[in-house]
C-alpha cells in the first residue's frame, strides 16, 4: 500500500464519496504508472533487451513523489494522455545507463491501461477485506435473527410474515455472489497491456510475447491472448463487477433507510465510533439493559444524554439519520450512469481510439473509489446495526392477524373447499379492516361458520395457531441454513484463492 | 387522432407502460411517415414542382392501413431503415400522374425525423391534457389541504411539521414546470427535416427553402435554419422535456408508496374505477362516512364487503397496492437509461450517420410511450388519491413533542442565550426519547428552569404553545398560495397557447 | 423454439433491430409465462402437492395461442403485472381436477422472473449459435489474412503496419470472450425465481426447497441459494453477458465501416444475399475474376449491372452503405443506457420492489431482442465481408515509408546512438511529409549521413530494408496464432458444454 | 473570479479534462458555500433579523482560504454532507455578535444547492465567452468557405456534393443553439434554495419569504416558486444544458477527426500554440506560401524542421493526431451517463432525500468541469483549424462523376422519362464503378443515346456541365447565409442579455 498520502486527504466530499482503504486519487494513477515503467524495464532486463541493472534503476526512480501530477497534466494537452510526458521525464531522471529500459516497445495506452489494471487491483484487494467483513457480520446476523419475526413488506405494504434473519440471508447471499465476482475478475480480467504503436510490438521483433509475459509476472496480471488496444471488454468486466458491489449494497442501505424510519423502527444505525466493537448481534431484549434500543430500557429522564451522536441532530432530538445507508447510496447511485459510460466506450476504432479511450479514465477512476467508499461504509454499517426485535414484533402485531389469512384460508380449504374458504376468509378479511378488528374476531362472530368447522372438526384452536406468526414462516430457516452454507464455501474459496493470490 | 387501432391493443404489459391516448406503435409511425410524404406532395404542388392534384392524391393514399408494415420492416433490412420501401410502396399506389409528387427531393432521413417530430407533437398534445387535469387536481389538494398538519420528513426520518397543502404545492409546481417545458418543445423545437441526400436539397434546385417552408406549414411544424441531419440538439430538447416530466411524476409516485405504507398510511391510491369522478379533496374527517378511510367508520363486521379492488389482493386482505404509483416509476426509471442512449447518440458523423442516428428511433418511441403512460396514470393517482388526515395527525404526534424541539429552544433563547437554551433543549429531548415521554413532560421537570422561565416571563402555557404544531409552519401557507398564483399564470399561457396553436 | 409467429412477423423496424432467431416479443414472453406454470403444475405433482395428471393437464392447457395478450394487458393494469390475470385464465381452462396444481405457491413475480430467465435462455441459445458461427468466420479471415499487410490506424490516423489477420484476431478473440461470457451466464446465473408473497414459500410448508429444486429441473435453470425476488445480481449479470457481445459486436462495425470509406476502401460489405455461401476468404488477388472487388477486374464498361444490391442506392452507384454494420451499430448504441437501467433498477425494496422490478422488464426485452439482431447481422457481416487486399497495399504505399521512420531510427541507433538516430530520422520525416517525398529518399539525401553509415557498415540496401513493412510486424503473426489456438480451445470447451447443457 | 489556485493546478489529467477558466474543484465549492452563508447573513441583516454589521462580518470571513477542505471532509461522513462542519466552523470564526447571522433558517441542503447554483452560474459565464468564441470563428469559416466544395458523405460514404462553409453552418447553428440553452438556464434556472429543515422556514416564522428573496438578490440568482429541495427539474435542466453543448461539439470533434483521417485530409488541426492568432480562414490555396498545408507549399527538404507540434509523434512524423478533437470526444463522452444519473437522481423522497440528492453533487461537478473543457478545447480547435481545399477538389474527383448521377438522370428524365431516365444512369454508373471510368465517358458511350439525345436536343455540353458539382449544390449558400442570420440575430439577443445580466 502506498503511504504517499494522508489518510483523509480526501477532500472536501471524500468523508462521504472516498471512505476507506481505496485509493484512487492523481498520486495512486502516477504511482501505477511509474510500477508499470519500471516493471517494464525489469522484464526488458530479463529479456536481455535493457542492460543489467537498468531495471533496478528505474524502479528506485520511479516513485510519485519524484514527479508533479500538474506539471504532467499540463503537459497532458500535447498529446491527449499524461504518458509521454512522465516517460520523458523518468527517462531524464534515471542514470544514462537506464534511458533504454524506459517505456521500450511501449504506446502511452500500454502504460495507461495497465496502470489502470494495477490500480484496480489494488482497490479490489481493499474491496475484498472489506465486504468479507460485511459478509462475516451480516452472516452473524442471520444466524442471530433466525426467529426474530417481522413482517415482511412488498410493493412497500406489509405482506405476510418473514424473519429478520432471512433478510439478512438475502443481504448476504448477495454479497456475497458481488465477492465471488471480484474475485474472478482480479483473477482472470485484469491483465496487462502491451502491444506498442498498433498492437504488433513492432520495434521488439521477436521478442515481444516474451516481453509481455515478463511484465505480466512482474505485476501480478494476467497475460492476454493479445494486445486488447481496442477490445475493452476486460474494462466491462470491471466496471460490472463493481456495479455488482453497487447492486448488492445499495439493495441493503435502501433496505435499512426504510426499515429504519420513524414509523417503522425495526432497525438503525449504531453511532458508528471508530474502533467501536461489532454490535452485538443478539436480540434486542436479550443484550444487557444498556445496549438496548431506548424504549426498552425503561424511562429515567435523569441518565446523562448520550454523546454526540453520529447522524443526530441536536435541534431534532429524535432524529437519527442513516447516515452510512445514505452515503452508501449516495455511492452506488452514481454507479449505473458511470458504467454507461464504460459501455458505450467500446465502441473503439481500429488500432487505437479517438476520444472513447479517453473517456474511460475518468468513470473508471470513479467507480473505483464509490465502490471503495461503499464498501468501507457497509462494514460500519453492518456491523454497527442496531436490530430492534420488540419493534418488528409491534408492527407485525399492528394488522391484527390479516397477514395470516391466507393460511387459514389454506386450513378451511379442507372443510369447505378453495373457492368458499378462500371467499370466506377474504369477506372476513375486509371486514376486519374496516373495522380494526382482529382477524380472528372476526372470522369466529360468522355465522355458522363454528357448527361447520367443528362437524368439520376444526377447532377454535386451530384458527387461532394457523394465525399464529410462527407457523408461517414456510421454508425462511431452510433458506437461511442454505445461505449460510454457501457463504462458508465462499470463504474456503476465497481462502485458497488467497493462498494462490 | 388515426382510429387505426382498437383503443387497448397495446400488448401484454400495456396495462402498464403503454396506457392513455399516446400512439407510438408500428401504426402511428407508419402513419407520420405517410403524413409526412403526403404533406410533401402538398407542398410540392404549392411550390410549382409537381402535377395539380398530386398533392391530393398522394394525401387520399397515404393511409396506415394501405400498407403492411411487417413487409416494410423486411424490406428495412435492405437499407438500414424502412423508408424507401415506403416510399416505393406508396408511389406504386398513387395514380401515374402524382407519382413524381412522391418523395421528391427527400432523403429517408427527411421522412423519418420529420415524422418522429410529428409522432412527438401529436404525443405531446396528449400528455398536455392529462398533466393539465393532473395538475388542476393536485391543486385542488393544496387548497384543501392548507391546514392538513403532518410530519415533514427529511432522509426519511421524521423532523418538523409541514402541511399535505405544502407537499401537493411542490408537486403542482413540478408538474407545471414540466408541462411549461412540453409546450415550448413542441412549439419550438419540433421542425421538419428536410435536406435531401446531405443536407442542400440539390434536386430541388433554388426551390429547396421554398419548399421547406411549405411542409412545415401543412405539418404545423417549425422551421430550422437549415437541415438538421447530423445536428441532433433537437432529440435532446424532446428527451429533456419528456425526462422532466418523469422526474415531476416520479418524485409524485414515490411520495405516494412512502406516505401509503401500511405503517405510515397518511395517503392511499382510489379504486380507480374508470369514469369516477374526481376524488372528494376535503381532509377525510370532513367527508361524508362512506368516503372516510376504512378506520374512521367505526366498526361494522356486518358490512358487505368491497367489490374487488384494484390493487388488492384477496389472499392478504389488508394490502392496498398502489398500483398507479408503482406503474408510474415502472415507466419513469427507465427514463435516465433512455435519455442517456439519445445524448450519447449525438455524436453523428458528417452529412448523415451511420448508426448513431437510427440507435435514436427506439428509445426515442420508448419515451414517448412511457412518459404518455406514466401521465395518464398520473391523472388516475392524483384524482383518486384519499387523503387521511387523521393518520396525519396521529403519526405527528407519535413522537410526543419533539419535532418542536428546535421551536421550543428559540423561545428559551430569548432567557438563557442560544448556546444554553439549545443545551438545554437538546438534553431534554435525549431523555423524552430514550424515556418515551413527551419533551414538555421532560422540559417542565428540569430542576430550576421552572423559576428561572417564571423570572423572565415565559410560561408553562408559553412552552405548551410552542410545542403546538400549527404554530410552527413557518412559510407553508405562503408557499402554497406562491405555487396557486403560479399555476394560475401557467393556466393562462396554456390557454393563451392553445388559442395559437 | 415455439411456431407461433411468422418468421418475419417483426414490425416496422424489425429487419433491423429484431433480425434472426430470437423470439422476445409478446408471444414469446406469454408462452414463456405459460412453460413456467406449466413446469410448476409438474413439479407440485411430483412432490405430491397436486392430482395425478394435472402436471400433464395444464402443460397442455399453457400454449400461449389459447390466450390472448392485449386482454392480460389490459388486466395487468389492475396489479401493475400480468400474471395474477394469466394465473386466473389458465386456472379457467384447465380440468377441475388440475385447478388446485396451478399457480400455487407462486407469486406473481416467480413467474415473471422465472419466464425472463426462460426467455433469456432460449435468447442465448440463438445468440452463441450465430456467434460462433461469426467466431469461425473470423478465424477463417484471420487465418487468411496472416500476410495481408495494411497500415494500422491509431486516433484515425495512419501509423505503423499491421495486418488484416492481426485485426481479425482481435476481432475473433473479443467475439469468443463475450461468447464464452454468455455460456456461463447461461449455465450459472439464469435461475428459477420460487419464493411465493414474500420469500418463504409459507404456503407450501416444509415443501418448498423441494417444489423448487423440482421447478428448476422442469425448466433446465439453476436452483439459487433462496430466492432473489430483490436481490438482482442475476439481471445485471445477464445484462453485462448482453452488453459484452454488444461490445464485440460494435467495435467490428464501426471498423467495418472506417475501413469501407470511399477513402478508405479496405473491405467492403458483400452483397448479403440470403443464403449465399460464406464469402470466399482468401486475399482478393488469389480469387477468381468474378469475385474481386471491381476495381481489380479490368475495365469492360459493357458488362452486365449488378442485381439490385443491399446497401446501394441506384441515384448514387458509387455508394455502397455498410448495412449490416451499421444495423448492428444502430443495435448496440442502445446497449449501454438499457444496461444503465438494469443496473439502477438493482436497488430494490424490501421483501418486493415498488417500481424497479417493473421497470427491469422492458430494457430486458428489448436487450434480448437487439443483441439477438445485431448477431444474426454479424453473420452476414463477417460471411459477407469483401477484403481489397490490393487497396490495403495502396493504402499503405501512400505515405511513402513514413510508418516505417520508428524502425529506421532503431536500425541508425546502434550507430549514431538513439538520440542522435531519432532526430535525424525525425527530421527527414518532417521534411518529407512537407516535400512529399519517399522517406527513403530524403533520408539517403542527408548531406554526410551516407558516409558515416557505410564507416559503420550500413548500407542502402539495409536502410531499404528497414523499410520494408512487412519486415516490421513484430508479434503480428504469433498473435493471430495465439488467437486462434484460444479459439480452438474454447471451442472445445463449448463443445463440451453443449453435451452436458 | 476567485483566485485561490494556480490557472494549472488541475491535477494529472486536467490538461485533458479540466482546461480552461471553469473552476469547479473543491476551492470553488467551498467558496461557493460560503459565498452562500456570506450572502445568507447579509440578507438576514437587511430583513432585521440579524445585527447591523454582522453580514459584513460574515463575508469577511468567508474566504475559502480560511478553511480546510480535508478537515471539512472528515467531518462530512457525520452529517452526510460538509455543511454542517463549514457553518460551525464558520461560526467560530466570526465575531461573537456576528454568531447569529450565520446559517440562520437555513439547511445543510440549502447552503450546498445554492451553491451547486452558484457554482454553475459561474463555470456558465466562462463557457458562453468561450463558446461565443468559438461561434465566431465558425461564422467566419462559414463565411469563408462558401466556395470551397468538397463531396458531403453519408453514412461514411461519398454521397453529393456540398460546400465546407455548409459543413461550418451546421456546426455554428449548433453551438448557438447550445449558447442560447445556457443562457436560458442561467436566467430562469438557477435559484436559490431556501427552506430550511422540511422547507417551511418555519424558525423564521413570517420571513421567510422576505429572506429568501433578499438572498436571491444578493447572488444574482433566481427566486423559486418555493424551495426545491426534493423537485430536482433545475438540476435536469442544469444537465441537459450542458448536454446540448456536448452534443455540438461532440458533432463538431468527431466531423474533424474524419476529415482529418490521413487518407482524407480535409482538415487538420493547427499548431494550437498558446496566444496564436486565430488561423487564416482563406481557402488554403488562397493563403501565403507558408501558410499552406504541406503538400501545397512545393518540395524543399531542406526547409528547416518544424518545432516540436501538438499531437505529433517523432516516431511517426506522419501521425498529425487531432489532440483538441480528441480532448473534446473524451470529454463529451462522459456526458451521457453523467446526466443520466443526475435524471435517476430526480426520485426524491418526501421533504428531503436519503442519497439521491448526494448522488448529484459529483455528475453535476463532474459535467461542469468537462464542457468547461470541452468549451476551452473547441476555440482552440475552431481558431487553429487548417481547412486544405486542394484535398477537398481531389476527393470530391476520386469518384470521377459518379456522385452526380443523379443530377444527370434528372437531366435525362425530360428526354427518356424518369424511370428510363433513371436505369440508363444507374447501368452507366454501375459501369464505371466496375470499369474505374468517370461517370461521363461511360454515359456518352451507350449506344444510341446519343441520337436520342441530340433528336431531343440535350447536348454532350449539357451532359458535362450537370457532371459539374459547382452546379448541384442546391441550398447550399442560402442555408449558409440562413445561418448566419440566425447567429446575428443570437449575438444580438447575447449583447442584450449580457446588458441586463
Amino acid at each position: 500500500m502506498p503511504d504517499h498520502q494522508e489518510p483523509n486527504a480526501r477532500g472536501l466530499f471524500g468523508g462521504v464519496f472516498a471512505r476507506g482503504g481505496v485509493e484512487a486519487d492523481d498520486t495512486a494513477w502516477l504511482q501505477a504508472m511509474l510500477d508499470t515503467e519500471a516493471a517494464l524495464a525489469r522484464a526488458l532486463e530479463r529479456a536481455g533487451l535493457a542492460p543489467a541493472g537498468s531495471g533496478e534503476a528505474v524502479t528506485a526512480t520511479a516513485r510519485a513523489d519524484n514527479f508533479e501530477p500538474n506539471e504532467l497534466g499540463e503537459l497532458a494537452a500535447l498529446t491527449g494522455n499524461p504518458v509521454p510526458g512522465l516517460a520523458r521525464a523518468l527517462a531524464r531522471r534515471v542514470p544514462q545507463t537506464a534511458v533504454s529500459a524506459v517505456h521500450r516497445g511501449a504506446t502511452s495506452q500500454d502504460i495507461l491501461d495497465t496502470a489502470a489494471m494495477l490500480l484496480a487491483k489494488r482497490a479490489i484487494e481493499v474491496m475484498r477485506a472489506d465486504l468479507a467483513q460485511a459478509a462475516e457480520t451480516t452472516a452473524g446476523l442471520a444466524e442471530a435473527h433466525r426467529a426474530s419475526i417481522m413482517i415482511g413488506r412488498t410493493l412497500l405494504q406489509q405482506a405476510v410474515p418473514v424473519t429478520f434473519g432471512l433478510i439478512a440471508a438475502g443481504w448476504l447471499t448477495s454479497v456475497d455472489e458481488a465477492r465471488e465476482g471480484l474475485t474472478a475478475v482480479r483473477s482472470r480480467r485484469l491483465a496487462v497491456q502491451f502491444g506498442g504503436a498498433a498492437g504488433t510490438l513492432a520495434s521488439l521483433g521477436e521478442a515481444g510475447p516474451r516481453v509481455a509475459a515478463l511484465l505480466a509476472g512482474e505485476l501480478g496480471l494476467a497475460l492476454p491472448v493479445l494486445p486488447w488496444h481496442t477490445d475493452r471488454l476486460r474494462i466491462v468486466d470491471l466496471g460490472a463487477a463493481l456495479a455488482r458491489v453497487a447492486a448488492a449494497l445499495g439493495k441493503i442501505a435502501r433496505d435499512v433507510t426504510l426499515l429504519a424510519q420513524s414509523e417503522i423502527g425495526e432497525v438503525s444505525e449504531g453511532a458508528g465510533t471508530p474502533g467501536a466493537r461489532p454490535a452485538d448481534q443478539r436480540p434486542a431484549d436479550q443484550r444487557p439493559a444498556d445496549q438496548r434500543p431506548a424504549d426498552q430500557r425503561g424511562a429515567d429522564p435523569q441518565a446523562p444524554a448520550a454523546s454526540p451522536r453520529r447522524g443526530g441532530s441536536s435541534a431534532m432530538p429524535h432524529k437519527h439519520n442513516p447516515v452510512a445507508s445514505i452515503a452508501i447510496l449516495g455511492c452506488t447511485k452514481q454507479v449505473p450512469g458511470l458504467l454507461a459510460t464504460l459501455t458505450m466506450a467500446t465502441e473503439q476504432e481500429l488500432q487505437r481510439a479517438a476520444g472513447a479511450w479517453h473517456a474511460e479514465w475518468e468513470p473508471l477512476t470513479a467507480l473505483l473509489r464509490l465502490i471503495g467508499s461503499a464498501s468501507s461504509w457497509s462494514v460500519e454499517l453492518l456491523s454497527g446495526l442496531v436490530v430492534d426485535t420488540s419493534r418488528m414484533a409491534a408492527n407485525l402485531n399492528a394488522t391484527k392477524g390479516l397477514p395470516l389469512a391466507e393460511h387459514v384460508a389454506s386450513l378451511l380449504a379442507g372443510v369447505l373447499g378453495p373457492a368458499q374458504a378462500h371467499d370466506l376468509v377474504a369477506e372476513a378479511g375486509a371486514r376486519a379492516v374496516s373495522a380494526g378488528l382482529p382477524l380472528q374476531d372476526v372470522l369466529l362472530a360468522v355465522p355458522r361458520l363454528e357448527e361447520r368447522l367443528s362437524a368439520a372438526g376444526v377447532t377454535a384452536e386451530q384458527i387461532e395457531s394457523a394465525l399464529e406468526p410462527s407457523g408461517y414462516l414456510g421454508s425462511a430457516d431452510a433458506f437461511i441454513t442454505a445461505a449460510l452454507e454457501a457463504h462458508q464455501l465462499l470463504e474456503a474459496a476465497e481462502a485458497k484463492e488467497a493462498g494462490h493470490g
